[in-house]
């Protein structure tokens, strides 16, 4: 591996066996983040390279002797490295994706060492457009490069390489996280024994792009964002990363959940025939936008939103999905969910029917739920059920017993 | 009738012999507007009232001796009077629903008076937020009360009524219009013989409600807004409606034709890895946007959006629609599109059994399009001709031969 990697914060980022006990026993519990700099430059898809970078990860479960059992979890547009457990006893919420990770859980971390990385590009502590280029001085922002789902996985795949693993059991994600799964696959397919692609597409259709783009609008045009030089400035284009959210969150749920959840009912008894809040809906979006506002970068959000209007692997391959997956060697499962209208069942069955032209091993499966896209976030025995029966698969694949990390 | 209502610019609105040469055959030809002052106050349903208004309209074809062959069109959010014809040789486009009226088109104006308005609120000459206050002598801007569907149809009644007509032959009207024919059919029962609801629903989903408050909360949050008094500080909200419009836009057209019309074709031949315009679908959606915000009212955009969240009619019947449309007595003609998601054919349906179940008079057609909720607008052959069989038997029921007007 030519990259100087160096650990840094090395603390256990597993739980001590008196802090888990204040957890649920299907919890990974107290977990904390690393970092590794990376200063060895990166060559990305838009021809401009990154001199040295950071990327923020935490680790659960136990790396085995030969390094077999580790499985790389990608995360979604807004998502982080904090994908299971907590930082400390009194943090009400876990890891965004804690229903799937933790022992007894689908990704069970009695049996694999997980990795779940803060993406390059991303807010929550690697380099990013709101880290300070070494260049200037100051911080990047709009001169942070535009990223692809590539870039991220050859970035990902100098982790694994400093981390000592030659070869995931399984690489992981849902959404923005199953199109680096997809990549890896193609791209890397000698570093991974199965992909698991979740709620996911081959490629954005023009809807999805036009979402992305009126997101973008929204940011652009908030006269805070000062072209993403708004830290300069001494401010937040918060108004426009709210309609951002405001206008993601509709499409990561279906309209069944909406309805089921909000109906028309009001806020208060009658109708107030004036602009404030009056429906329960509304008084939930402005919620999640102005929350969102407060602890996402405008930057990072265009930049992830960018990465999912490129993300085309068949577009290296004359346009050719078969071909493009054909370049895989491992095994995959496909996971769609019946609601899910951003990234519905019928753009995962591209990929299986890809997969299946290119002689692959494909499992599928969609999955009954009222939740949207949103729902490979969200507990469902039948997922569950799925999710567990193939991980228990690659777990069988792996004979080594595992050792301390 | 107790209006006193005053034709002002009373040119005919027909077209003269010599003009009509000039157009296609099947055009009403050259067309003008009228407005109508009415001096009586209107009570609103938000408990205020507006003490006089004025609408303007157009008129195609000749009213019959005894007024039974009139037709009112209803126009969706941001239509307005200028349904059909042309206002000089020179125009390019016709009116917005051009492709339904006119000689040997569905509403047919050799057989029909159709009366096409500016709804009361709007920003197209009716009276509306952008109007001069009398009390103030500014203009209303956010001042201008709230409407519903209901003041819509009072408004409208009023129009009927200095225009010498007792009873609608038909009320016809898509999506926000199918609202007002709903609300004619419940409200004025012994107005109308026939209502043609178009791609239409009995009340917004939490979904639907959600777009109009991104769209909302969009205007309101542009700088130059000013609560809804940008005219006094002489500039417009234009980021702010040209987002709304570029969100509205998205649900109005279906992934499919989304996807037919751009797919992720680049409007230049590479990616520039930036945030300029890259994908065609981006350049249209930003050409719609920034046309339509220098064209249209954002207060006005504002109470459009309140009106259609406000649509319950069931509401006012202890949430039963079928006791709703009970109070009915004209005949039905419910028209839905199969790629429409923002008013999709299941709402329509929740229409028609409700009228089934009132034991009303209904046709019911499903029309196959790939063209989304536009479709309602768009030339179809299916859709032609299933329109024009329904409004042939509205003409059968006219006895009365027509006369000038």
């Amino acid at each position: 591996m030519s990259d100087q990697a160096t650990p840094v914060a090395a603390q256990a980022s597993t739980a001590t066996p008196e802090a888990t006990s204040l957890f649920a026993p299907d919890s990974v519990g107290l977990v904390s983040a690393r970092s590794m700099e990376f200063m060895t430059p990166l060559m990305l898809a838009c021809g401009r390279e990154l001199a040295s970078y950071t990327l923020v990860y935490e680790t659960y479960g136990k790396l085995n002797a030969d390094a077999s059992n580790a499985v790389l979890i990608c995360h979604a547009l807004s998502g982080n490295h904090h994908a299971a457990g907590y930082y400390d006893a009194q943090e009400r919420k876990p890891g965004w994706w804690d229903a799937y990770i933790g022992p007894g859980k689908p990704i069970d971390t009695r049996h694999f060492f997980v990795v779940s990385l803060n993406n390059l590009g991303g807010c929550h502590g690697s380099t990013g457009p709101s880290s300070i280029n070494p260049e200037t001085g100051k911080t990047y922002g709009p001169d942070f490069p535009v990223l692809t789902v590539k870039d991220w996985v050859n970035s990902q795949a100098r982790l694994a390489d400093a981390l000592g693993i030659q070869k995931w059991a399984a690489v992981i994600g849902g959404s923005l996280g199953g199109m680096q799964v997809l990549q890896w696959a193609i791209s890397q397919p000698e570093r991974l024994r199965h992909a698991v692609v979740i709620a996911s597409t081959p490629r954005l259709s023009a809807q999805n792009i036009a979402f992305n783009e009126v997101a973008r609008q929204a940011i652009m045009s908030d006269p805070h964002f000062y072209n993403g030089r708004y830290a300069e400035h001494h401010t937040l284009p918060r108004h426009g990363l709210r309609l951002a959210r405001m206008i993601g969150h509709i499409t990561y749920l279906s309209e069944h959940s909406m309805g089921q959840k909000f109906g028309r009912d009001l806020r208060i008894d009658k109708l107030n025939y004036g602009f404030d809040v009056e429906f329960q809906v509304e008084s939930y979006l402005r919620y999640q936008g102005e929350s969102f506002s407060e602890r996402f970068d405008a930057n990072t959000y265009l930049l992830m939103t960018k990465a999912l209007d490129y993300f085309d692997p068949a577009a290296d391959f004359n346009d050719d999905l078969v071909t493009a997956v054909s370049q895989a060697t491992c095994d995959f499962m496909v996971i769609s969910f019946t609601t899910d209208w951003r990234f519905a069942p019928a753009r995962s069955q591209e990929i299986v029917n890809a997969l299946v032209a290119a002689g692959k091993a494909v499992s599928y499966a969609c999955i009954d739920s009222p939740h949207g896209h949103d729902a490979f976030l969200i507990p469902n025995p039948r997922y569950q059920a799925v999710f567990s029966a193939y991980m228990h698969k690659v777990h069988a694949q792996i004979t080594q017993p595992t050792q301390d990390h």
